[in-house]
């Protein structure tokens, strides 16, 4: 299979890796330097039990003189999603598949500005890894990739679901893949963006009286809205389980909170804006939720944290 | 008359010096080199043209062996009003009023715990004043002060309002001082409040549109709940209002925004808090402000600004 990568961040740099093993994969960033240390040295992953492999991806800062691919990947920080394929448009001819493995929900509503509905998957990853330098990934924990279709049927992912599985990515495919990335978006909506308020890590969210009360009422918001999309979840079920996220991990600090700190923007408007769109589409209240994407937001115009604060 | 005021702050100290003039005053304040300064040397008031004069009330640490007194003025920070009543309650007799000039609303629920409610007096001044150091106040401005009963009739207030005229604070009775509470209750319920969340002065408020598209909202659910409580206001004007107030003083850092900057407990349980309970009594729906409430508690609970953040 012809497949391009679109971002070398963490997760993007191990699926380009892991893919290589069977297809033909272009990993494209903008990085000089990591696409550098790509060509020359491959992508090394280091996996949890300490062993690394090297993979050897093709790897370009530009798609320029590209033909068209099968699947295109998106890894990008959604922020840039749109930007990312406009400049790639090349790889995506009438035949392609636009896959977003991303964080947070809504990305078809970019997605569809460049491919027909029924040529865009959307999907949730259970794997983690960071950065570990150009070209360098530490593979944090595996788990189960699940990939659904928006708007055709569920047996034509069967070709990348097998070639997934084939190269370690354990994968499957499910007509219902909108209720898993629900319930992976609960912690994301709820104690994850209070971090970026508060500048606290998780530990925090769930030691905090008052963290912890609006905490559950931002889970208790975005279940009505899950419901009314459709898929039920048990409330309290999920707020013990952001608990739990909280609780194991006291010194938490989420990517959103870091690009607070450092005055990046954010990934909001795909994480608790995705709820904010849902709920407004679907005439669902979701005052708190509204209130933290505009925080957010006014956090990000700040700048870095504490610099402008005078 | 006699008068105790509890509190020497700059507002406590202008109240104070000025009634000392025709009445017998004992200012109180647990503070003992603010006491000692005024036992020493007086109250030294700086006029905004820059001339001082300088006054002679009591004062003293502690109401030890006083007796209760005609007027006591509340001017503590609302956080310790219960404790500071409760630590000076030989002052009060069955004859004694309450007076409460702090900022914000619901002052009365806590003064009810020490007389009935037809000795409660509540107001709202236009003095500003700022500590000039111990037992220094700089009158920053003028402007009317109104007090209202609360539960009898305004016409009992007529020697506090002569008294306090012809000490030179320019006073009237008014039985709907609830109205003029809430007037002055917009700006810091909404404006003020989001100083202290993104730790940013009061130009940024009405800068930064996802900031400003908070407060608007804000104020909303504050004008409706006025409204229910009795009390209209044209929405538009209030918003006008506080976008000039933001515009006035673009460097302005409010007092919740320091607390909390300094790790300080918050007044905001009688400012977006009075908005709150009085909109749960009432059957409105303020989740902004009860979103606002909790904030403001979780970033209390953080302690001094940054100090926590890593």
């Amino acid at each position: 299979m012809q497949i391009a990568v679109i971002g070398c961040g963490a997760m993007g740099g191990l699926y380009s890796a892991y893919l290589s093993q069977e297809n033909n994969v272009t990993v494209i960033d903008t990085n000089k330097k990591t696409i550098a240390a790509i060509q020359n040295d491959g992508i090394e992953v280091m996996e949890p039990d300490g062993t690394t492999a090297t993979y050897h991806p093709n790897a370009a800062t530009t798609t320029e003189g590209m033909d068209p691919v099968d699947l295109v990947i998106i890894f990008v920080k959604s922020t840039t999603t749109k930007r990312a394929l406009h400049d790639d448009a090349n790889l995506i001819g009438p035949n392609t598949y636009l896959l977003t493995l991303q964080n947070g929900g809504g990305h078809e509503k970019v997605l569809s500005e460049f491919v027909q509905r029924d040529h865009i998957i959307v999907g949730t990853t259970q794997h983690n890894a960071a950065r570990n330098g150009d070209g360098k990934v530490r593979h944090g924990g595996s788990g189960l990739t699940v990939i659904g279709p928006l708007g055709f049927d569920v047996e034509a992912l069967a070709p990348v679901v097998e070639t997934f599985n084939s190269c370690g990515i354990e994968t499957r495919a499910d007509r219902d893949v909108q209720r898993l990335i629900w319930n992976k978006l609960f912690t994301n909506v709820s104690a994850s963006a209070l971090t970026a308020l508060f500048q606290m890590p998780l530990g925090y969210i769930v030691d905090n009286p008052n963290a912890w009360t609006l905490c559950e009422r931002l889970i208790r918001e975005a279940v009505k809205v899950a419901a009314a999309a459709g898929y039920t979840f048990e409330v309290n079920e999920k707020i013990n389980e952001v608990r739990n996220v909280c609780e194991a991990s006291p010194q938490g600090v989420t990517s959103i909170q870091s690009d607070i700190a450092a005055g990046r923007r954010t990934e909001v408007d795909t994480i608790t804006g995705f709820v904010v769109d849902t709920a407004y589409t679907l005439g669902v209240s979701v005052p708190c939720h509204w209130f933290v994407r505009n925080a957010v937001h006014a956090f990000e115009g700040r700048g870095a944290f504490g610099l402008d604060t005078k």
